[in-house]
């Protein structure tokens, strides 16, 4: 028997049709509402600005004429807005239109907002999902577009066929509806990181005259034999975590001198080095403290607030 | 006859077992030596604290009593000092006995160092060749060291095979000696930029209780998919190098929101975004010039002296 009604559930759900609606119709909310309709589900859209509807509704859509209308029209409603401010002045007055509907938002913000709209949301009466985009409006839809959600876990569970019609690598991370956005901004960070180095390097070349496709093939090489096993492997993870800093291979002498390097023929260059000092100021500070033979990553002890309050 | 005379050099150059100085004897200058007694180099070695020698010399080196000694008996002297001051203080007296010599000098610093060293070895009579070492001193002489050089070319190749010893990766760059330093700090800029990154990531995750290890995973698809496709691919140096920045996959306004909402986060969570502050201003002001749409590489614009000079 429970087996029999497991299986009447899974295939209820993977042919389920149900209506969706979709607020916020930038290049995102767009992609999300073109892969519902794709996935033959009824979409009823809406944005501020409403002529952002009409290529959803060429493709099937259902144009919303106020948000209120919007809300109503669907069980699940899928908010993508630019940012917190406009979602919280555009939802906050819709807690009642909400109330017993599920509500999934892939509002970019912090943890934090997400936490706050979460305990809005429950507050309301309304079932809450926060997830976090790590793709390109090109990707939704794509087998491996990866998105993260959290909060409710039975409600992820019960929504997994509709969320996989944005991107087969859906992944729910936690039931803490702060922690998609965490994951988003910690790989973002790791992105921006590198994108910084890369520019900085390119415009250090650049000044010899040695463009960024002379230089390539060596930043190819460069991530694939020293940048991924340094920072991408078990192994770096495990240091961290351990918080075992010994090392055999570069220590923290070194690279203090060969970041100092690094500013000092920046500065001779004209390139701004002003985004490495904080680097440079916590290796100095690792020196001053007695750890120079030590691996840089015992710098995640000075960053992590956890490791600090652990010490102190 | 003159193929026959090529190929008695060539013959030459392969069983070419001169002997070779090394003067520094820290981590690197003893790997560096201690490749050349692995091929079979008479090889004389001298270090400020004598002791330091004492490892290379079980294993067949000179002890040079004096650096002027260490000098003397080689054609061939390889420097690997801690900073250029180090070496302007011990070989600035030296240059008589340099003089006829070939200076390879191997020690760290900016190109402009690499550069004055070079004139200053020309200017007494010794030939120069400036290198730089993308290696740890684990990985010296392993077919896939990475070294660069820059120079005297016609000097590089005669003394090719005796520095393939140090790792098979050994390419010649440029005859501006500044090169090579040029290279290995544009390489060492990514990394560092992207280890920022990393471990401001590690930390966010940390105050959610998410170790590095739980992280990995992610963090290496992340790599995998995004970053190296992004900053390692051909494409994205011809982006900077043709200073066409339009796109439709992410633009400078969506990254500077998800910036601005990394510092905002890093902020509740007590991590220093310092680091990501000029960062930001740069794609603040991009939007203020009207360039929101465009891709964020057009920071290239603003931190390439070249290009910011070009246009004024």
């Amino acid at each position: 028997m429970s087996r029999l009604s497991d299986r009447d559930e899974a295939i209820t759900m993977s042919n389920d049709r149900s209506p969706v609606t979709v607020i916020g119709l930038g290049l995102m909310g767009k992609a999300l509402a073109a892969a519902f309709l794709k996935g033959s589900h009824s979409t009823t859209v809406w944005n501020r600005s409403a002529g952002k509807a009409d290529d959803l509704v060429d493709l099937g859509a259902v144009r919303a004429e106020t948000i209120s209308e919007a809300v109503s029209a669907s069980k699940v409603v899928v908010v993508c807005l630019s940012t917190y401010e406009v979602m919280d002045e555009l939802l906050a007055p819709l807690g009642n239109e909400l109330s017993g509907r599920v509500l999934i938002n892939l509002t970019n913000g912090t943890p934090d907002d997400a936490r706050k709209t979460a305990k809005w949301a429950i507050d309301c009466g309304v079932d809450y999902l926060d997830g976090a985009i790590m793709a390109v409006p090109q990707m939704i839809g794509a087998s491996d577009a990866l998105l993260f959600y959290g909060g409710q876990q039975d409600l992820f569970q019960a929504h997994e066929p509709l969320l996989k019609l944005l991107g087969g690598n859906t992944t729910y991370l936690s039931d803490d509806p702060g922690v998609p956005m965490l994951y988003n901004l910690a790989l973002l960070t790791i992105l921006y990181g590198t994108g910084e180095g890369m520019l900085h390097a390119q415009a250090m070349l650049s000044t010899a005259n040695i463009s960024a496709t002379q230089f390539q093939p060596y930043a190819a090489a460069w991530f694939n034999n020293v940048i991924l096993p340094l920072f991408s492997s078990l192994d770096a993870a495990r240091e961290v975590d351990e918080g075992d800093y010994a090392t055999e291979v570069s220590n923290i002498n070194t690279n203090r001198l060969a970041l100092g390097h690094i500013i000092k023929a920046s500065e001779e260059l004209d390139i701004s080095a002003k985004w490495l000092a904080p680097n440079k100021a916590l290796l100095d500070q690792m020196v001053n403290d007695g750890y120079g033979e030590d691996s840089p990553f015992r710098a995640f002890e000075t960053i992590s607030p956890v490791r600090r309050n652990k010490r102190s």
